[in-house]
């Protein structure tokens, strides 16, 4: 018993801290804590990051001050194994602090960052599919704690897996105190003279950081949003440059470790009347150099639509209403851009005396539909007069989600949409000869005679087609089997000229698959 | 009278070619030949142009080999008064000749060449507007003279003031002997090693050039296609970037000096496999670096579509028939370039056995609206079985010319039009306060309840309305006045509520003015 007592008091004390690696799962955020002076702007006077390496693969992550004396360096480490670091740091007593960690294997819902896939689309790192259903919840970080907890809740049980959230609310007085900035010593007036814009106040960046977090937690991409034009009091949209420059590199050593994060320059860009379009390609430049991980990039426009077609971008982020209310838009996008086309901004499902707030759940739901269809992304809001949960979150009430659920639902089980003949037939995406959905959109036929376009299809292939009614939530099998045959230079019909009898309503789609 | 002798012989002396300066209107063509051995390869082997000066600015005019020993450099002044030049070369015997002309005021019909004007719009380099209505015919140049005629003579009479047009033809064997390119001493055997691509056939350019001139006499722009991939013979679509860019420079040198050419780098670019994008850059660059004039530049896509948002991009030259089907989508192509939209293909109206030949007049018409109420500009073309205008020119059939001229007409007496409200209103376009085209298109509303955005109006304001008929070419007046107020945050309507009568029908347009 004697050896089993020395074993036991050995096994302890190698398993202790100063033995013991940290262990971080792949994909999860490791973070190392230094103490240092306060003197001089520990904020923005400094530099300081830590080279993570595998032997393989480094990584240049930037560190930040987080307060009190204390700055913080969090790393997102991307394979298994042993990673070692080395901080670097132009004060003495942070740098050439060394180091190292374990990685070990992700949780099954780890799938990592989302990238770009196959031109138009999205996937994790681990190469499982994304398809983004986004929804604006602009303020939510900044509600009560209730609302905040409410709002996750409300998520979970939703087909929302995208939010897009404003890292600076729009100007409210309850923020001055707890803003994103010091404050000067002076009597509050409700002007910039009243916020040190070159200090940071880390509480508020805390808070920023756990809720991406919450969303981390429940698998729901941040697409945060960094500058925006709702002032009115911070006097940040009229700052210079160098300001905002200071608060984009800022967000980016806090938060880019955490793999749910896409970065949006900024919510109606244009708006910002102090950065010119070069400004803001320099701020993606910045996010681009500062970000070790490569987290997507966009922007989102008022008037002026920046130039999308920058290598700097890696999506369209687009407000442009048209774009989901008329077919063909979507394609003509796609071919313009050769990027994956989101629709940030479609209007609001809502009642409020804004004509941006006001689409019924049927438009919303058609919206999302045509975007769909013609192989983009939507972004879906909801601004009622009684809950405004486009700016604060909370719950849904709208009519618009459950139907958003049903479509992701079929575009989950579904091969990956694109166009299909896209210069000739506008409602119809899928992949050739296999699959297809076809949406009538506001028309009412009473019949479809079968017919698609050649691409993929031979003689003889056979289908089984499905009527989805898109608004009431139900899919009726078709009890008929369709034979093709072409039938001139360009189409295939069903033998026999073989039709779908069809309900004659709106919002009326078609699913129709290749059977064996 | 022995005096008035002298007198005389004085004068002739002095009026003699010797003497007397050439003299060149205002945006017209000063040609300058000079002689000079054939040895090596003159088409391509050599440095040939001209400065020319007004002491004020100069131009550097490119020069070309023209065969049998003779060189030409042609200039198009845009100053009148006195130009003198100086040629270089690296051939001895060209180089260093210097010589001045006189250039005199423009004919009252000569305005220059076409600039973009307005960020989506052209004008003339005298300012005048210019409002493309252009049409489609490829190999015009290649028919017979009788049908080259009757071409000009059609012109002459249709709304067409822009013609796309081929510089190489689709491939026949009727252009071997005198296609672009000299013959190799070999048996025709179909294939490219039949040409010696590194030297030009000058008769074949010299009927290029002709029909420039004979448009430009019109008054019609020369939109030339320089590159396109209708091979099957020449071998052109499959050559080296390097003849590519030795034909591209050679026919910037012989039609650079006519005011009226727009350069189009290709027509259907992608479908050329051997070249690209990168290449197409490099081409658009050859243009603009070897063109003084800065003639408007763009490039005509197939699938994949150039990045119109470059800056050496003057506008965009698109083939996207949706763009011409769905309403709103030229403004969204207004706002993602800034630039003018130009559909240069968008169907055309006909019968033959391929999709894109089968509109029907009503098709074309309607597509023509829709383009122009977006603030954009369309062009035409005719496809019929028994009359292919837009292969080979000769005469009109459709029956959209009349209805487009109709349009032309009253776009020559609007003003400029430009999208009004075009995130929610998709079919209006004017200019706000002053004047409003608003086109129902295939909706056959019995009355319209006079409603127009806010933007630029005022309580008070009195209106006129004309109920034009698009397809039967009527234009009927409303017996009444319209004085307007506001609705709500983005609308004023007529006071109690006036509305306009319609007749029910598709195709209607309203045409509102402001009347003091």
């Amino acid at each position: 018993m004697k050896l089993f007592y020395y074993l036991i008091v050995i096994l302890t004390f190698l398993s202790s801290p100063l033995f013991a690696q940290e262990k971080v799962q792949k994909w999860g955020t490791f973070e190392l804590t230094l103490h240092g002076s306060q003197e001089g702007n520990p904020y923005a006077g400094i530099k300081l990051y830590a080279k993570f390496s595998d032997n393989d693969t480094t990584y240049k992550a930037p560190g930040f001050y987080d307060g009190n004396g204390t700055f913080k360096i969090r790393f997102m480490p991307d394979k298994e194994g042993k990673w070692t670091y080395t901080v670097y740091s132009n004060r003495d007593t942070l740098n050439g602090e060394r180091g190292s960690f374990i990685c070990t294997p992700p949780s099954p819902n780890y799938h990592g960052p989302v990238r770009v896939k196959n031109t138009y689309h999205f996937a994790y790192a681990d190469s499982s599919r994304f398809i983004p259903f986004g929804t604006t919840i602009y303020s939510w970080c900044f509600s009560p704690d209730s609302i905040r907890k409410e709002t996750i809740r409300t998520l979970k049980h939703s087909p929302f897996n995208k939010v897009r959230m404003l890292l600076i609310p729009p100007y409210s007085k309850k923020f001055v105190k707890n803003g994103p900035f010091k404050l000067n010593n002076l009597p509050f007036q409700g002007t910039k003279n009243h916020f040190n814009f070159s200090r940071f106040n880390p509480t508020y960046f805390k808070r920023l950081g756990k809720c991406i977090r919450e969303l981390r937690r429940i698998g729901v991409q941040a697409d945060v949003i960094l500058l925006n034009p709702y002032d009115g009091g911070w006097g940040f949209e009229n700052l210079n440059f160098a300001t905002d420059k200071r608060f984009v590199k800022y967000c980016v050593a806090r938060f880019s470790a955490y793999r749910n994060v896409w970065w949006s320059l900024a919510n109606e860009n244009s708006f910002i009347k102090s950065l010119t379009d070069k400004d803001w390609t320099k701020l993606f430049k910045v996010v681009k150099n500062e970000d070790p991980y490569n987290h997507l990039r966009s922007i989102h426009n008022a008037g002026r639509i920046y130039n999308y077609t920058h290598p700097w971008v890696t999506h369209v982020s687009l407000q442009y209403y048209n774009a989901a209310r008329e077919f063909g838009v979507v394609p003509l996008l796609r071919d313009i851009y050769r990027k994956p086309i989101v629709l940030d901004e479609i209007n609001y499902e809502g009642n409020i005396n804004r004509r941006w707030g006001q689409l019924s759940g049927k438009q919303m739901t058609y919206r999302f539909w045509v975007t769909y269809i013609g192989g983009g992304y939507a972004t879906h809001g909801e601004t009622f007069k009684s809950n405004p949960w486009t700016s604060t979150g909370g719950k849904l009430i709208g009519k618009s989600p459950s139907r958003i659920a049903f479509l992701k639902k079929i575009v989950d089980h579904a091969p990956t949409l694109n166009p299909i003949d896209q210069y000739y037939v506008l409602n119809l995406a899928g992949k050739e000869g296999q699959y297809y959905l076809k949406y009538f959109g506001k028309k009412k036929p009473q019949k479809w005679k079968f017919k698609l376009p050649d691409n993929g299809l031979k003689k003889g292939m056979k289908f089984k087609v499905d009527i989805i009614d898109t608004w009431n939530m139900t899919i009726k099998h078709v009890n008929k089997t369709f034979t093709v045959k072409p039938l001139n230079r360009y189409d295939f019909v069903g033998k026999k000229g073989r039709s779908v009898k069809l309900p004659g309503r709106k919002y009326i789609a078609l699913r129709i698959e290749r059977v064996k």
